[in-house]
């Protein structure tokens, strides 16, 4: 653009939004200062709310505004079970597929020696102190089918196996609906090693 | 979501920029809070002092949030072209494609008796006061090619006439780069109508 600096500053600011370019920032500008100008300034309140208040919960670390989150306060839910996860977004996913009840943790992330992301920095003395109150009776690893995550797994595993907990992971295999032929190596080979017997149904 | 109200309100809140449905919100959301917060506050800043402060231009009725656009305020801008566009969106595109030197005039929409919508809503007292003032030579009436943008430039051209000016509007045609087999067939009817001399070159 070239009619207005602030303007300007606010397409370069929109850029932030994941899968923003260019084009869809002048879009959204536009948008905004044109036809909502009530809804731009709602996302401004929100988001600046948002941005303050919204913090780790203190049992589970998702994003959550209350020092604990809804799910960790619902009685709905099944104390035995938790689940740890890299993300909030891998645990929505999880919760958007329906039929999981317990409880999760979220890392925020993976090990990363190189990085210098270690044990503190995904949250694992929490986790430590979360297994100690007791109830959990089994550990679900679904950190991401990487060689990151699955180093964090292992590394997990390796530190709570002493509690005797059982301990699970998500199944790997070919991705329901997909076809073979698209399926990467690694992944045919991992379903081929995990086979199961043949139920027809 | 179901972990937190106020990251609840965020996904909504989100969702009144264009193109975003709830599954972006969400990638949208998270990239923010987990790792852009720096970037969302800027975002908070700009775009709350562009809805405060950006209005429109007290000559050519764009987007700025100064009494006058640069672009009215350019010496390097040829004050005797002066083309209408219906939206800031408009005149950027013209602006983008090169080769227009001259100013603008905004109507932010065009006439539309059945919602309200008449001559003192897109401007045309400011535009008849900018007329008055002299020095414009031409006029291109670039409204879009519907048929209330059609409607809108002969309304225009009408009240304008007697000012003896030079009157003209964008050619239409067959877009440049398209195939002819996709070309909508109003648009291909105008291109014959409006057919030129071929010049081999
Ligand atoms: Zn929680
Ligand atoms: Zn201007």
């Amino acid at each position: 653009m070239s009619f207005s600096p602030l303007v300007d500053r606010l397409l370069e600011a929109l850029r932030v939004l994941p899968g923003v370019g260019p084009r869809t920032a002048q879009r959204m500008a536009l948008h905004l200062l044109e036809r909502e100008r009530d809804g731009g300034r709602r996302l401004v309140e929100v988001l600046g709310t948002a941005l303050e208040q919204v913090g780790y919960c203190q049992r589970c670390r998702t994003l959550t505004e209350e020092p604990t989150c809804t799910l960790c306060r619902s009685a709905r839910r099944d104390g035995a079970l938790l689940c740890i996860v890299e993300s909030p977004a891998d645990m929505l996913a999880i919760e958007d597929a329906g039929g999981y009840h317990g409880h999760y943790f979220v890392l925020h992330g993976h090990l990363s020696p190189l990085d210098g992301i270690g044990p503190d920095d995904i949250g694992l003395a929490l986790l430590d102190a979360r297994l100690d109150e007791g109830g959990v009776e089994e550990v679900i690893l679904a950190t991401n089918p990487t060689v990151e995550g699955e180093a964090t797994a292992h590394y997990i595993a390796e530190q709570i196996r002493e509690r005797g907990l059982r301990l699970s992971r998500l199944a790997y295999g070919v991705p329901m609906g997909g076809e073979l032929e698209y399926v990467d190596g690694g992944t045919l080979s991992r379903a081929f090693n995990g086979r199961l017997p043949f139920q027809g149904d």
